[in-house]
Protein backbone atom coordinates (compact mmCIF):
# COMPACT_ATOMS: atom_id res chain seq x y z
CA UNK A 1 0.00 0.00 0.00
CA UNK A 2 1.10 3.69 -0.86
CA UNK A 3 1.96 6.36 1.72
CA UNK A 4 -0.81 7.74 -0.17
CA UNK A 5 -2.88 5.14 0.37
CA UNK A 6 -2.24 4.65 4.40
CA UNK A 7 -2.89 7.99 4.73
CA UNK A 8 -6.51 7.61 3.58
CA UNK A 9 -6.48 4.50 5.94
CA UNK A 10 -5.50 6.38 8.60
CA UNK A 11 -8.53 9.39 7.48
CA UNK A 12 -10.93 6.36 7.45
CA UNK A 13 -9.66 4.85 10.87
CA UNK A 14 -8.43 7.66 12.93
CA UNK A 15 -10.74 10.66 11.47
CA UNK A 16 -10.05 13.35 8.73
CA UNK A 17 -7.57 15.39 10.29
CA UNK A 18 -4.05 16.68 9.73
CA UNK A 19 -2.25 18.70 12.53
CA UNK A 20 -0.35 21.67 11.42
CA UNK A 21 2.65 21.90 13.76
CA UNK A 22 3.23 25.97 13.34
CA UNK A 23 4.19 26.72 16.41
CA UNK A 24 4.50 30.89 16.89
CA UNK A 25 5.59 32.67 19.84
CA UNK A 26 2.17 33.94 20.77
CA UNK A 27 0.98 30.41 21.00
CA UNK A 28 2.99 28.88 23.39
CA UNK A 29 1.41 27.93 27.27
CA UNK A 30 2.92 30.78 29.60
CA UNK A 31 4.83 28.06 31.30
CA UNK A 32 6.76 27.43 28.08
CA UNK A 33 6.89 31.15 27.06
CA UNK A 34 8.22 32.32 30.26
CA UNK A 35 10.72 29.64 30.64
CA UNK A 36 14.23 29.93 30.16
CA UNK A 37 14.62 27.35 27.74
CA UNK A 38 16.39 27.65 24.82
CA UNK A 39 13.93 28.15 21.33
CA UNK A 40 14.58 24.39 20.20
CA UNK A 41 13.16 23.26 23.20
CA UNK A 42 10.56 25.77 23.39
CA UNK A 43 9.52 24.36 19.75
CA UNK A 44 9.93 21.03 20.67
CA UNK A 45 8.60 20.47 24.04
CA UNK A 46 5.06 22.61 22.34
CA UNK A 47 5.27 20.15 19.81
CA UNK A 48 5.44 16.68 21.67
CA UNK A 49 2.68 18.18 24.59
CA UNK A 50 0.49 18.11 21.18
CA UNK A 51 1.00 15.00 19.33
CA UNK A 52 1.49 12.80 22.83
CA UNK A 53 -2.05 14.47 23.64
CA UNK A 54 -3.36 13.94 20.20
CA UNK A 55 -1.20 11.28 18.12
CA UNK A 56 -4.18 8.17 18.70
CA UNK A 57 -6.73 10.32 17.37
CA UNK A 58 -5.38 12.07 14.41
CA UNK A 59 -4.53 10.73 10.38
CA UNK A 60 -1.21 12.81 10.41
CA UNK A 61 0.78 15.94 11.42
CA UNK A 62 2.02 18.81 9.19
CA UNK A 63 5.06 20.54 10.56
CA UNK A 64 5.39 23.97 8.51
CA UNK A 65 8.71 24.61 8.12
CA UNK A 66 8.71 27.98 7.82
CA UNK A 67 7.75 28.66 11.57
CA UNK A 68 11.18 26.68 11.87
CA UNK A 69 13.28 28.62 9.45
CA UNK A 70 12.40 31.64 11.36
CA UNK A 71 14.66 30.66 13.93
CA UNK A 72 17.43 29.70 11.84
CA UNK A 73 19.57 26.45 13.00
CA UNK A 74 17.95 26.60 16.52
CA UNK A 75 14.30 26.50 14.91
CA UNK A 76 15.55 23.31 12.61
CA UNK A 77 16.74 21.60 15.46
CA UNK A 78 13.46 21.86 16.73
CA UNK A 79 11.96 21.15 13.35
CA UNK A 80 14.55 17.54 13.21
CA UNK A 81 13.37 16.19 16.37
CA UNK A 82 9.79 17.17 16.11
CA UNK A 83 10.27 14.77 12.75
CA UNK A 84 11.79 12.23 14.77
CA UNK A 85 9.00 12.23 17.42
CA UNK A 86 6.40 11.73 14.68
CA UNK A 87 7.88 8.82 13.40
CA UNK A 88 8.55 7.84 17.04
CA UNK A 89 4.76 7.53 17.53
CA UNK A 90 4.01 5.97 14.64
CA UNK A 91 2.17 8.50 12.84
CA UNK A 92 2.77 9.97 9.29
CA UNK A 93 4.62 13.40 8.56
CA UNK A 94 3.74 16.08 6.10
CA UNK A 95 6.92 18.40 5.45
CA UNK A 96 4.98 21.81 4.20
CA UNK A 97 8.18 23.00 2.78
CA UNK A 98 6.43 24.21 -1.07
CA UNK A 99 10.01 24.12 -2.46
CA UNK A 100 9.75 23.80 -6.38
CA UNK A 101 12.75 23.92 -8.73
CA UNK A 102 14.20 23.01 -11.68
CA UNK A 103 15.73 19.28 -11.72
CA UNK A 104 19.30 19.73 -10.56
CA UNK A 105 18.23 21.86 -7.30
CA UNK A 106 15.12 19.29 -6.93
CA UNK A 107 17.56 16.26 -6.84
CA UNK A 108 19.02 18.54 -3.52
CA UNK A 109 15.28 19.54 -2.34
CA UNK A 110 14.75 15.31 -2.77
CA UNK A 111 17.71 14.20 -0.72
CA UNK A 112 16.89 17.27 2.38
CA UNK A 113 13.10 16.23 2.77
CA UNK A 114 13.27 12.41 1.58
CA UNK A 115 16.52 11.48 3.28
CA UNK A 116 18.97 12.38 6.23
CA UNK A 117 17.71 14.98 9.12
CA UNK A 118 14.85 16.37 7.80
CA UNK A 119 13.08 13.05 6.45
CA UNK A 120 9.44 13.02 5.85
CA UNK A 121 6.98 10.79 4.80
CA UNK A 122 5.51 13.39 2.35
CA UNK A 123 6.05 16.91 1.11
CA UNK A 124 4.29 19.83 -0.61
CA UNK A 125 5.58 20.89 -3.89
CA UNK A 126 5.05 24.28 -5.51
CA UNK A 127 4.74 23.08 -9.41
CA UNK A 128 5.14 26.78 -10.90
CA UNK A 129 8.09 25.13 -12.70
CA UNK A 130 6.46 22.11 -14.07
CA UNK A 131 7.09 18.73 -14.00
CA UNK A 132 10.63 19.69 -13.52
CA UNK A 133 9.74 20.42 -10.35
CA UNK A 134 8.09 17.14 -9.85
CA UNK A 135 10.02 14.27 -10.81
CA UNK A 136 13.42 14.90 -8.80
CA UNK A 137 11.16 13.30 -6.67
CA UNK A 138 9.54 9.82 -8.13
CA UNK A 139 12.72 8.18 -7.40
CA UNK A 140 11.88 7.94 -3.58
CA UNK A 141 8.55 7.11 -4.58
CA UNK A 142 8.67 4.32 -6.88
CA UNK A 143 8.53 2.03 -3.57
CA UNK A 144 5.67 3.69 -2.51
CA UNK A 145 7.09 4.80 0.78
CA UNK A 146 6.84 8.73 -0.20
CA UNK A 147 4.67 10.80 -1.41
CA UNK A 148 4.29 14.51 -2.64
CA UNK A 149 1.18 17.16 -2.57
CA UNK A 150 1.80 19.42 -5.29
CA UNK A 151 -0.31 23.17 -4.71
CA UNK A 152 -3.34 22.92 -7.31
CA UNK A 153 -5.98 25.42 -5.79
CA UNK A 154 -4.88 27.45 -2.75
CA UNK A 155 -7.35 29.52 -0.34
CA UNK A 156 -5.88 32.66 0.05
CA UNK A 157 -6.65 35.95 -1.31
CA UNK A 158 -4.37 36.47 -3.86
CA UNK A 159 -4.68 33.19 -5.71
CA UNK A 160 -6.47 34.67 -8.27
CA UNK A 161 -2.84 36.49 -9.44
CA UNK A 162 -2.11 32.92 -11.21
CA UNK A 163 -4.24 30.25 -10.22
CA UNK A 164 -7.89 32.02 -11.56
CA UNK A 165 -6.40 33.12 -14.98
CA UNK A 166 -8.87 31.66 -17.71
CA UNK A 167 -6.66 29.36 -20.29
CA UNK A 168 -9.04 28.14 -23.08
CA UNK A 169 -11.77 28.65 -20.93
CA UNK A 170 -10.12 26.65 -18.14
CA UNK A 171 -8.90 28.38 -14.94
CA UNK A 172 -4.93 27.62 -14.23
CA UNK A 173 -5.92 25.11 -11.49
CA UNK A 174 -7.88 22.93 -13.24
CA UNK A 175 -4.86 22.36 -15.68
CA UNK A 176 -2.90 22.15 -12.56
CA UNK A 177 -5.30 19.25 -10.96
CA UNK A 178 -5.55 17.76 -14.45
CA UNK A 179 -1.09 17.47 -14.67
CA UNK A 180 -0.74 16.21 -10.69
CA UNK A 181 -3.46 13.31 -12.16
CA UNK A 182 -1.48 13.07 -14.76
CA UNK A 183 1.68 13.13 -12.96
CA UNK A 184 0.45 10.86 -10.74
CA UNK A 185 -0.56 7.84 -12.96
CA UNK A 186 2.44 6.05 -12.86
CA UNK A 187 2.88 5.70 -9.04
CA UNK A 188 -0.42 3.95 -8.72
CA UNK A 189 -1.74 -0.05 -9.73
CA UNK A 190 -3.80 -1.12 -7.83
CA UNK A 191 -4.40 1.13 -5.46
CA UNK A 192 -7.26 4.23 -5.03
CA UNK A 193 -4.95 7.04 -4.81
CA UNK A 194 -1.64 7.65 -6.64
CA UNK A 195 1.41 9.09 -4.14
CA UNK A 196 1.27 12.17 -6.04
CA UNK A 197 -1.61 14.36 -4.29
CA UNK A 198 -2.89 18.02 -4.33
CA UNK A 199 -2.93 20.56 -2.06
CA UNK A 200 -6.56 22.20 -2.84
CA UNK A 201 -7.53 25.01 -0.06
CA UNK A 202 -10.96 24.34 1.46
CA UNK A 203 -12.86 27.60 0.99
CA UNK A 204 -14.16 27.16 -2.45
CA UNK A 205 -16.23 24.01 -2.08
CA UNK A 206 -17.90 24.56 -4.74
CA UNK A 207 -15.10 24.34 -7.24
CA UNK A 208 -14.20 21.08 -5.71
CA UNK A 209 -16.22 19.03 -7.94
CA UNK A 210 -14.51 19.99 -10.46
CA UNK A 211 -10.97 19.77 -9.45
CA UNK A 212 -12.23 15.99 -8.33
CA UNK A 213 -13.35 14.94 -11.91
CA UNK A 214 -10.34 16.48 -13.27
CA UNK A 215 -8.39 14.52 -11.04
CA UNK A 216 -10.33 11.41 -9.56
CA UNK A 217 -7.21 9.19 -8.28
CA UNK A 218 -5.56 12.14 -6.66
CA UNK A 219 -5.96 12.70 -2.80
CA UNK A 220 -6.31 16.12 -1.41
CA UNK A 221 -4.82 18.00 1.62
CA UNK A 222 -7.20 20.61 2.61
CA UNK A 223 -6.10 23.58 4.43
CA UNK A 224 -8.90 25.89 4.99
CA UNK A 225 -10.96 24.90 7.96
CA UNK A 226 -12.12 27.26 10.70
CA UNK A 227 -10.20 30.04 10.77
CA UNK A 228 -10.08 30.40 7.17
CA UNK A 229 -13.64 29.76 6.57
CA UNK A 230 -13.99 26.34 5.62
CA UNK A 231 -16.85 24.53 7.69
CA UNK A 232 -17.27 20.77 8.49
CA UNK A 233 -20.44 20.33 6.18
CA UNK A 234 -17.87 21.96 3.21
CA UNK A 235 -15.22 19.23 4.60
CA UNK A 236 -17.48 16.14 4.43
CA UNK A 237 -18.67 17.11 0.87
CA UNK A 238 -15.51 17.58 -0.56
CA UNK A 239 -14.45 14.57 1.43
CA UNK A 240 -17.03 12.35 0.22
CA UNK A 241 -17.58 8.08 0.81
CA UNK A 242 -14.50 7.37 -0.69
CA UNK A 243 -12.35 9.61 2.06
CA UNK A 244 -10.46 11.24 -0.75
CA UNK A 245 -8.25 13.88 1.41
CA UNK A 246 -7.30 14.59 4.83
CA UNK A 247 -8.02 18.13 6.49
CA UNK A 248 -5.95 20.61 7.92
CA UNK A 249 -5.87 22.82 10.87
CA UNK A 250 -3.29 24.29 12.46
CA UNK A 251 -4.14 27.40 14.81
CA UNK A 252 -7.56 25.97 15.80
CA UNK A 253 -5.86 22.92 17.22
CA UNK A 254 -2.67 23.65 18.30
CA UNK A 255 -4.00 27.45 19.81
CA UNK A 256 -7.34 25.97 21.36
CA UNK A 257 -5.50 26.77 24.92
CA UNK A 258 -4.72 30.50 24.71
CA UNK A 259 -6.64 31.79 27.15
CA UNK A 260 -8.00 28.76 28.62
CA UNK A 261 -5.56 26.72 30.29
CA UNK A 262 -1.66 27.99 29.82
CA UNK A 263 0.07 25.21 32.45
CA UNK A 264 1.75 21.90 31.39
CA UNK A 265 -1.77 20.02 30.31
CA UNK A 266 -2.37 22.65 27.95
CA UNK A 267 -2.43 20.22 25.13
CA UNK A 268 -5.89 18.84 26.64
CA UNK A 269 -7.71 21.32 24.81
CA UNK A 270 -5.60 20.44 21.08
CA UNK A 271 -7.54 17.48 22.02
CA UNK A 272 -10.95 18.37 23.04
CA UNK A 273 -10.60 20.42 19.50
CA UNK A 274 -9.59 17.51 17.08
CA UNK A 275 -12.67 15.62 18.86
CA UNK A 276 -14.67 18.27 17.93
CA UNK A 277 -13.73 18.73 14.67
CA UNK A 278 -13.84 15.28 13.90
CA UNK A 279 -17.49 15.19 15.29
CA UNK A 280 -18.11 18.65 13.18
CA UNK A 281 -17.23 16.59 9.75
CA UNK A 282 -18.16 13.15 10.67
CA UNK A 283 -21.52 14.32 11.10
CA UNK A 284 -22.52 15.27 7.98
CA UNK A 285 -20.98 12.25 6.12
CA UNK B 1 19.87 53.95 -3.41
CA UNK B 2 17.76 51.23 -3.01
CA UNK B 3 19.20 47.27 -2.79
CA UNK B 4 18.86 46.42 -6.56
CA UNK B 5 19.97 50.10 -7.71
CA UNK B 6 23.15 49.01 -5.89
CA UNK B 7 23.59 45.95 -7.48
CA UNK B 8 23.23 47.45 -10.85
CA UNK B 9 25.90 49.97 -9.95
CA UNK B 10 28.13 46.85 -9.11
CA UNK B 11 27.43 45.30 -12.39
CA UNK B 12 28.29 48.99 -13.97
CA UNK B 13 31.62 49.04 -12.02
CA UNK B 14 33.15 44.89 -12.11
CA UNK B 15 30.60 43.39 -14.82
CA UNK B 16 27.00 41.73 -14.53
CA UNK B 17 28.35 38.23 -13.08
CA UNK B 18 26.65 36.98 -10.68
CA UNK B 19 27.97 33.45 -9.35
CA UNK B 20 25.87 30.65 -8.25
CA UNK B 21 27.65 29.32 -5.30
CA UNK B 22 25.84 25.82 -5.69
CA UNK B 23 28.37 23.31 -4.19
CA UNK B 24 27.60 19.71 -4.75
CA UNK B 25 30.42 16.66 -3.65
CA UNK B 26 31.00 15.95 -7.34
CA UNK B 27 32.63 19.53 -7.87
CA UNK B 28 35.12 19.76 -4.83
CA UNK B 29 38.59 19.47 -5.80
CA UNK B 30 40.27 16.46 -4.59
CA UNK B 31 42.13 17.73 -1.87
CA UNK B 32 38.66 18.58 -0.11
CA UNK B 33 37.15 15.89 -1.50
CA UNK B 34 39.71 13.75 0.10
CA UNK B 35 39.48 15.71 3.23
CA UNK B 36 38.73 14.15 6.44
CA UNK B 37 36.77 17.83 7.21
CA UNK B 38 33.12 17.70 8.03
CA UNK B 39 30.58 18.26 5.30
CA UNK B 40 29.91 21.58 6.69
CA UNK B 41 34.14 22.57 6.64
CA UNK B 42 33.98 21.20 3.11
CA UNK B 43 31.16 23.22 2.01
CA UNK B 44 32.55 26.48 3.55
CA UNK B 45 36.08 25.88 2.25
CA UNK B 46 35.19 25.36 -1.37
CA UNK B 47 32.73 28.66 -1.08
CA UNK B 48 35.43 30.84 0.65
CA UNK B 49 38.40 29.73 -2.17
CA UNK B 50 36.18 31.24 -4.71
CA UNK B 51 34.63 34.05 -2.63
CA UNK B 52 38.45 35.03 -2.02
CA UNK B 53 39.22 34.16 -5.42
CA UNK B 54 36.43 36.20 -7.33
CA UNK B 55 34.92 38.95 -5.02
CA UNK B 56 36.52 41.55 -6.83
CA UNK B 57 35.45 41.01 -10.51
CA UNK B 58 31.63 39.94 -9.62
CA UNK B 59 28.63 41.71 -8.60
CA UNK B 60 27.15 39.25 -6.81
CA UNK B 61 27.16 35.79 -5.00
CA UNK B 62 23.69 33.56 -5.37
CA UNK B 63 24.14 30.50 -2.92
CA UNK B 64 21.30 28.06 -3.85
CA UNK B 65 19.92 26.91 -0.46
CA UNK B 66 19.19 23.17 -1.59
CA UNK B 67 22.46 22.43 -2.43
CA UNK B 68 23.15 23.29 1.58
CA UNK B 69 19.23 21.60 2.76
CA UNK B 70 20.72 18.24 1.40
CA UNK B 71 23.31 17.94 4.16
CA UNK B 72 20.96 18.94 6.90
CA UNK B 73 21.90 20.97 10.03
CA UNK B 74 25.41 20.61 9.13
CA UNK B 75 25.13 21.91 5.40
CA UNK B 76 22.65 24.65 6.76
CA UNK B 77 25.62 25.69 9.32
CA UNK B 78 28.22 26.11 5.95
CA UNK B 79 25.14 28.56 4.71
CA UNK B 80 24.79 30.41 7.33
CA UNK B 81 28.97 30.69 7.35
CA UNK B 82 28.49 31.56 3.25
CA UNK B 83 26.68 34.33 3.74
CA UNK B 84 28.53 35.67 6.90
CA UNK B 85 31.52 35.84 4.18
CA UNK B 86 29.93 37.51 1.84
CA UNK B 87 28.95 40.06 3.98
CA UNK B 88 32.67 40.28 5.57
CA UNK B 89 34.15 40.91 1.74
CA UNK B 90 31.72 43.60 1.28
CA UNK B 91 29.40 41.75 -1.31
CA UNK B 92 25.96 41.79 -1.91
CA UNK B 93 24.29 37.73 -1.34
CA UNK B 94 21.39 36.23 -2.95
CA UNK B 95 19.71 33.81 -1.21
CA UNK B 96 18.12 31.31 -4.00
CA UNK B 97 15.46 30.05 -1.76
CA UNK B 98 12.04 30.35 -3.83
CA UNK B 99 9.91 30.18 -1.03
CA UNK B 100 6.37 31.49 -1.06
CA UNK B 101 3.44 30.95 0.85
CA UNK B 102 0.26 32.46 2.10
CA UNK B 103 0.95 35.73 4.69
CA UNK B 104 0.97 34.75 7.81
CA UNK B 105 3.93 31.93 6.74
CA UNK B 106 5.42 34.53 4.43
CA UNK B 107 6.42 35.86 7.63
CA UNK B 108 7.91 33.13 9.11
CA UNK B 109 9.97 33.15 5.71
CA UNK B 110 10.90 36.57 5.96
CA UNK B 111 11.84 36.47 9.42
CA UNK B 112 14.12 33.45 8.43
CA UNK B 113 15.67 35.38 5.36
CA UNK B 114 15.79 38.78 6.19
CA UNK B 115 17.17 37.88 9.77
CA UNK B 116 19.66 36.04 11.80
CA UNK B 117 21.41 33.13 10.61
CA UNK B 118 20.27 33.11 7.11
CA UNK B 119 20.00 36.77 6.31
CA UNK B 120 20.72 37.88 2.67
CA UNK B 121 20.39 41.31 0.87
CA UNK B 122 18.23 39.29 -1.65
CA UNK B 123 15.62 36.17 -1.66
CA UNK B 124 14.19 35.05 -4.85
CA UNK B 125 10.23 34.44 -4.56
CA UNK B 126 7.74 31.62 -6.10
CA UNK B 127 5.13 33.99 -6.71
CA UNK B 128 2.33 31.09 -7.86
CA UNK B 129 0.30 31.85 -4.45
CA UNK B 130 0.03 35.38 -6.05
CA UNK B 131 0.58 38.95 -3.96
CA UNK B 132 0.39 37.25 -0.68
CA UNK B 133 3.49 35.51 -1.37
CA UNK B 134 5.18 38.91 -1.71
CA UNK B 135 3.79 41.24 0.14
CA UNK B 136 5.61 39.64 3.64
CA UNK B 137 9.04 40.96 2.45
CA UNK B 138 7.56 44.15 2.10
CA UNK B 139 8.19 45.35 5.44
CA UNK B 140 11.87 44.57 4.99
CA UNK B 141 12.19 46.70 1.85
CA UNK B 142 10.69 49.93 2.57
CA UNK B 143 13.74 51.44 3.68
CA UNK B 144 15.45 49.87 0.61
CA UNK B 145 17.75 47.60 2.29
CA UNK B 146 16.07 44.36 1.33
CA UNK B 147 15.10 43.31 -2.17
CA UNK B 148 13.61 40.10 -4.04
CA UNK B 149 13.35 38.70 -6.97
CA UNK B 150 10.19 36.86 -8.27
CA UNK B 151 9.89 33.89 -10.26
CA UNK B 152 8.94 35.17 -14.25
CA UNK B 153 10.14 32.82 -16.79
CA UNK B 154 12.13 29.95 -15.72
CA UNK B 155 14.63 28.33 -18.43
CA UNK B 156 13.77 24.73 -17.63
CA UNK B 157 11.81 22.84 -20.44
CA UNK B 158 8.62 22.05 -18.39
CA UNK B 159 8.34 25.59 -17.46
CA UNK B 160 5.56 25.25 -20.64
CA UNK B 161 3.01 23.38 -18.18
CA UNK B 162 1.93 26.72 -16.34
CA UNK B 163 4.44 30.07 -17.60
CA UNK B 164 3.28 29.41 -21.50
CA UNK B 165 -0.32 28.67 -20.91
CA UNK B 166 -2.29 31.55 -22.92
CA UNK B 167 -4.48 33.99 -20.86
CA UNK B 168 -6.38 36.48 -23.16
CA UNK B 169 -3.79 36.15 -26.03
CA UNK B 170 -0.87 36.64 -23.43
CA UNK B 171 1.49 33.89 -21.39
CA UNK B 172 1.24 33.72 -17.94
CA UNK B 173 4.83 34.82 -17.58
CA UNK B 174 4.07 38.33 -19.15
CA UNK B 175 0.78 38.72 -16.73
CA UNK B 176 3.54 37.44 -13.93
CA UNK B 177 5.86 40.32 -15.56
CA UNK B 178 3.50 42.87 -15.19
CA UNK B 179 2.35 41.89 -11.53
CA UNK B 180 6.12 42.49 -10.50
CA UNK B 181 5.64 45.85 -12.17
CA UNK B 182 2.80 46.79 -10.37
CA UNK B 183 4.29 45.30 -7.12
CA UNK B 184 7.36 47.13 -7.38
CA UNK B 185 5.89 50.34 -7.81
CA UNK B 186 5.64 51.11 -4.45
CA UNK B 187 9.75 50.77 -4.02
CA UNK B 188 10.81 53.04 -6.53
CA UNK B 189 10.98 56.47 -5.99
CA UNK B 190 13.91 58.45 -7.98
CA UNK B 191 15.42 55.07 -8.76
CA UNK B 192 15.05 53.51 -12.36
CA UNK B 193 14.57 50.12 -10.71
CA UNK B 194 12.26 48.90 -7.90
CA UNK B 195 13.42 46.50 -5.28
CA UNK B 196 11.41 44.07 -6.89
CA UNK B 197 13.51 42.45 -9.18
CA UNK B 198 12.23 39.38 -11.88
CA UNK B 199 13.98 36.05 -12.72
CA UNK B 200 13.81 35.36 -16.55
CA UNK B 201 16.07 32.48 -17.87
CA UNK B 202 18.66 33.51 -20.78
CA UNK B 203 17.38 30.59 -22.99
CA UNK B 204 14.47 32.34 -24.45
CA UNK B 205 16.13 36.01 -25.57
CA UNK B 206 13.47 36.84 -28.57
CA UNK B 207 10.75 36.54 -25.45
CA UNK B 208 12.92 39.16 -22.98
CA UNK B 209 12.15 42.21 -25.30
CA UNK B 210 8.53 41.60 -24.88
CA UNK B 211 9.13 40.92 -20.67
CA UNK B 212 11.38 44.11 -20.72
CA UNK B 213 8.24 46.44 -22.29
CA UNK B 214 5.89 44.58 -19.64
CA UNK B 215 8.14 45.30 -16.55
CA UNK B 216 10.10 48.73 -17.61
CA UNK B 217 10.82 49.39 -14.18
CA UNK B 218 12.51 45.87 -13.19
CA UNK B 219 15.68 44.57 -12.68
CA UNK B 220 16.53 40.42 -13.61
CA UNK B 221 18.31 37.76 -11.94
CA UNK B 222 19.06 35.98 -15.25
CA UNK B 223 19.68 31.92 -15.02
CA UNK B 224 21.04 30.17 -18.11
CA UNK B 225 24.17 31.31 -19.47
CA UNK B 226 27.00 28.55 -20.18
CA UNK B 227 25.33 25.29 -19.73
CA UNK B 228 21.84 25.87 -20.32
CA UNK B 229 22.45 27.13 -23.63
CA UNK B 230 22.87 30.87 -23.08
CA UNK B 231 25.09 33.00 -24.77
CA UNK B 232 26.98 36.13 -24.22
CA UNK B 233 25.85 37.67 -27.43
CA UNK B 234 22.13 37.34 -25.88
CA UNK B 235 23.01 37.67 -22.64
CA UNK B 236 24.21 41.48 -24.09
CA UNK B 237 21.17 42.24 -25.75
CA UNK B 238 19.08 41.52 -22.71
CA UNK B 239 21.38 43.80 -20.32
CA UNK B 240 21.17 46.52 -23.32
CA UNK B 241 22.71 49.76 -22.35
CA UNK B 242 21.08 50.17 -19.42
CA UNK B 243 22.36 47.28 -17.49
CA UNK B 244 18.92 45.74 -16.19
CA UNK B 245 19.83 42.80 -14.98
CA UNK B 246 22.85 40.13 -13.56
CA UNK B 247 23.77 37.23 -15.29
CA UNK B 248 24.44 34.37 -13.27
CA UNK B 249 26.62 31.06 -14.19
CA UNK B 250 26.96 28.14 -11.41
CA UNK B 251 29.21 25.36 -12.55
CA UNK B 252 30.43 27.09 -15.04
CA UNK B 253 32.44 28.68 -12.92
CA UNK B 254 32.52 27.04 -9.39
CA UNK B 255 33.30 23.38 -11.73
CA UNK B 256 35.80 25.17 -13.87
CA UNK B 257 38.33 23.86 -12.02
CA UNK B 258 37.32 20.14 -12.72
CA UNK B 259 39.60 18.01 -14.75
CA UNK B 260 42.36 21.00 -14.68
CA UNK B 261 43.35 21.95 -11.04
CA UNK B 262 42.42 19.46 -7.91
CA UNK B 263 44.90 21.60 -5.74
CA UNK B 264 44.66 24.17 -3.02
CA UNK B 265 45.08 27.21 -5.99
CA UNK B 266 41.49 25.35 -7.90
CA UNK B 267 39.54 28.93 -7.61
CA UNK B 268 42.07 30.78 -10.08
CA UNK B 269 40.37 28.88 -12.50
CA UNK B 270 37.18 30.22 -11.62
CA UNK B 271 38.70 33.55 -11.55
CA UNK B 272 39.88 33.34 -15.46
CA UNK B 273 36.07 31.80 -15.77
CA UNK B 274 34.56 35.02 -14.53
CA UNK B 275 37.44 37.25 -17.02
CA UNK B 276 35.51 35.20 -19.80
CA UNK B 277 32.47 35.46 -19.31
CA UNK B 278 32.63 39.21 -18.61
CA UNK B 279 34.56 39.36 -21.97
CA UNK B 280 31.87 37.07 -23.65
CA UNK B 281 29.06 39.56 -22.77
CA UNK B 282 30.68 42.82 -22.63
CA UNK B 283 32.27 42.68 -26.01
CA UNK B 284 28.56 43.06 -27.27
CA UNK B 285 27.78 45.82 -25.66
Amino acid sequence: MNIIERLRQQVINRGPVCVGLDPREGLFPEYIQNSDWTITKKLFEFNKAIIDATYEEVACYKPQIACYEAFGLEGLMAYKETLKYIKKKGQISIGDIKRGDISSTGDMYAKAHFEGDFEVDIITVNPYMGEDAISPYYKYMKDGNKGLFALVRTSNQSSVDFQELKVEGEEVFIKGAKLVEKWGEQFREKEEFSCIGGVVGLTFPEEFEKIKKAAPHTFFLIPGYGAQGGTGKDAARVLGKEMCGVINSSRGIIGAHKGKNETETFAEEALKEVKRMKEDILKWL
